[in-house]
Parts: structure tokens; sequence; C-alpha cells
């Protein structure tokens, strides 16, 4: 099924190959575009757009589906060291999409910074390629993907024939329902994690501690943001940019 | 020297709590601030605002200077991590400042977006505390900061005068010089890494890469750009926001 006139899109997530909302998306995908897998050998989740500036890094051959287009690579490195890899070393043409998650749990307000979903989609659009994460409110293993199914196929097919804005890319999360009240376009919402640090004591005589936290949104009642499109029932598109400057504030005299 | 009415600073960086930039920032701030330094026991270049999701968390004291107001402790952690254990377990009232670096090696353009530097006053500014990231574009361990002395000391006393915009901070780039043309305003300049992965081939038979490659500036023209600064001798000023939502692009149709 492979073909040059095929569409090819690059899929990345930070929960790892192996994780069920990846092999979903590049399953849905195959339908309409050539796929080609490049994530992390296992979870790295909260691993923003980092890279690996002094780990040596490995790319191991997973699978290939050639009757439906699939072909899955993994590597040791972050979720942006898997989009950096397959550009430079995998992709037999550059590709007109590149695709984070579907991740496990939701990348919408402040998590947009911490997401590794995030990042490989704001690697892509660093390099000029319409770029798209989705991520859905669920943590668990094992779930429900099939309530997207339609919304990952309209989405991509509407980027693939028009492409995305320079620098923008798209932040799609879709509540935990079976189905949706429908599509908003939104901001990112105020928000804050607290609480995030429990302390543990070491049998050995030492304290550690976990990241766990709770999010708090700072504008509960604003409807123009991503936390109310999910909270709401709605799957929440964010468009995000690259370009970070604060505008507003280059007057500020320091 | 320690007193509740002087400002408290929490200082983080992502080359280590030995780095010279670090040890040279607390020592200048010290005169006008009681220092907390919460950083990476080793180098986390390239963390972004990754935080530790799955890794137990630990602290480790490294020294106190009481006659200058300076506590300095470590973290197994990421530059993130730091900045949030520090809020949650080290500061003894909640700071008036958050400060990144002096990194070694600059945070221009997209390493914006790399940058653990960056990761650290993004995470003040999510916090709502006035934060600002100062690097210099000198990558070797033993830099010279000491033209830097003056600039840090005003921009530092002028944030904490006049505090900056919520979900507002500030990245500032010295270029490597004994003396500055001035000080500019400036947008994150347009730019790319190229060549980034360096293949090498094992003794026991498989390949793997490195992360280097090159910039390049995709508009070594404009004189509104962080790089047009550097590279003129300017100190550059980035005013970056956490919100990076694409205002213009909500009304698009996916």
């Amino acid at each position: 099924m492979t073909t040059d006139n095929r569409p090819l899109i690059l899929i990345s997530n930070d929960d790892g190959y192996q994780a069920k909302g990846i092999n979903y998306l590049a399953d849905t995908l195959a339908d309409i575009a050539d796929i080609l897998v490049c994530a992390p050998d296992s979870a790295r989740s909260g691993f923003s757009c980092a890279f690996s500036a002094t780990t040596p890094l490995t790319l191991t051959h997973r699978r290939s589906d050639e009757s439906r287009g699939i072909e899955v690579w993994s590597s040791n490195g972050t979720p942006v060291d898997c989009v950096k890899l397959a550009l430079s070393e995998l992709c037999p043409r550059r590709p007109d999409l590149v695709v984070g998650g579907i991740n496990h749990g939701d990348n919408a307000s402040v998590n947009t910074h911490y997401s590794g979903t995030m990042g490989i989609v704001m690697e892509g659009a660093m390099k000029h390629i319409p770029s798209v994460a989705f991520s859905l409110c669920d943590f668990s293993a094992d779930a429900d993907f099939t309530p997207l199914h339609d919304y990952l196929l309209s989405i991509t097919r509407r980027i693939l024939a028009d492409g995305l804005p320079d620098g923008v890319c798209l932040n799609v999360n879709f509540p935990k329902t079976q189905t949706f009240e429908g599509v908003r376009m939104c901001r990112m919402s105020g928000g804050a994690w607290e609480n995030e640090l429990t302390k543990c004591h070491h049998p050995r005589g030492y304290d550690y501690y976990w990241m766990v936290g709770h999010y708090r949104n700072e504008e509960p009642e604003a409807s123009d943001t991503d936390r109310w499109a999910l909270d709401h029932g709605y799957v929440a598109i964010t468009p995000t940019r690259t370009d970070v400057t604060a505008y507003d504030c280059l007057n500020l005299t320091i």
C-alpha cells in the first residue's frame, strides 16, 4: 500500500511505542497516509521539548506492516529526539505532517509546557512541517480511543489539504466521553499545579519526593478556554505558537 | 546578613550547581538580596520544561554562607524540578524573583524552547513570580562573566522594584565581549537547527547518534531580533509569554 503518492505522516508520542494510543492513531491514519512511527522505547511523560545533549542515541526497528504502509521504530531518546532522528535518518521523504499522540491524559492549559506530546509538535512546527497533537483525558493504559476515530481522520485530512500557518501547531484535547458536544477553538486556560511534591522517607534514612500534585483552574468561568471546553464535553483545539515573544511587552523599560 | 527585610531570590540553572555561571550570579545578587540556590547535581542542558514524573527526587544541602545570605542546595532532578522543590520544600518565604543562569551558552531564538534555563523561568512565571533568565554566548566552563556584573544588578533591581506583567518572563542574552553596545528589547529570531545528528559505529556493531548540529538564522537581516542584537554586540532582552495560544488563529476552520 506504500506509495510515493500517499502523504507521509510522522508519528511520535511520550508514552512509548507500545502504548495503545499511538498504535490506535497509526492504525487509524494509515487509511489515508503512509505512517512512520518513531517513538520512545518507554514512557517519557513530562519531557517537554527536552533533547539529549549528552546521551548517545539509538534506533531500533520494531515492525513493518507493508500492507497498510506502517513502519515502526523506537529510540532511547526523548520525544523531540525521536522527531529529529526520524527526520534525519528514517523518513524516505519529507513528511507532510507530524502527529503527536494519542496521549494518555490531557495536555491542556499549562500542561502544554510540560508535555512531551506537545514537544513533538513544537519540534515539527519549528521545522516548518504542519503538526498536530492529539490527547485524551484518560490516563489509563487501556483507554478507549474509538470515540476519537472520525475526528482524527477529519482533522488530519483538513491539515493535509490546507496546511497550517507557519510556526503554528494544533493542540487537540478530547474529553473522556463516548460522544462529543462539538469542536471548539480555544485559548490555553490559566491554571497551575499545586501541592506537587509528596515527601517520603527512605529505609536508609533520607527523604525523597514524588512529583504528583493537582491542577487548579484559575479561570473556571471563562468559556473560551481549553479546560472549559473539555469540562463541558467539547473537543478543544488550541492553536499554539512557536514564537513565544510577548510582543505587547517590547516597550518595557528594563 | 540574612534578614526577612531583604528580597529573596531563587536561583537555578541547567549547568549544575557547581558551574561558574550560577556561582557568579549568586555572589553578585547577594549584594541586594538573600539567595537560595537549588540547581541540578550535574549538567542538564536541553531539558526544556521537563519534570520528573517517575523518578524519586532528592535534595542535598551543599553550603551556607550566612555572612552573605547564600544557601546552596542541589537535586537529582531537572531544572524545573529544582524550582518546584525549592518553592515547596526550601524557601523560607515566597521568593520575590526566580532567576535562571547564568547559562554557559546562548538561549536566543528557538533555543528558548530547548533551554533548561528558560524552563526555570517559565516555571517561575507559571507560578506568578517575576522571573528572568541570564545567558552568555560562551559555552566554555571558564567563561568570563565579569562584563555582565552591572547589568545583572541593574536588571534585577529594576524587576524587584517594578515586577513584570503576569505570565511574562525575561530571556536576557549577553554577547561574548568585554563591553556592550547597549540593551535592546527583541523578538525571538526565526531559526532552526540543521544537520543535528552525527552517526557513529559502536565496536559491538550497531549505530548510534550524537546530537550536535548547527544553528541557521532564518532572518539575518531583521534588526528587531535577539540574534541580530547579539551578533551586533547588544544585550538582547526578549520578553517571553507562558500563554502560547496563537490568538490570530482562533478563527481557523478545523
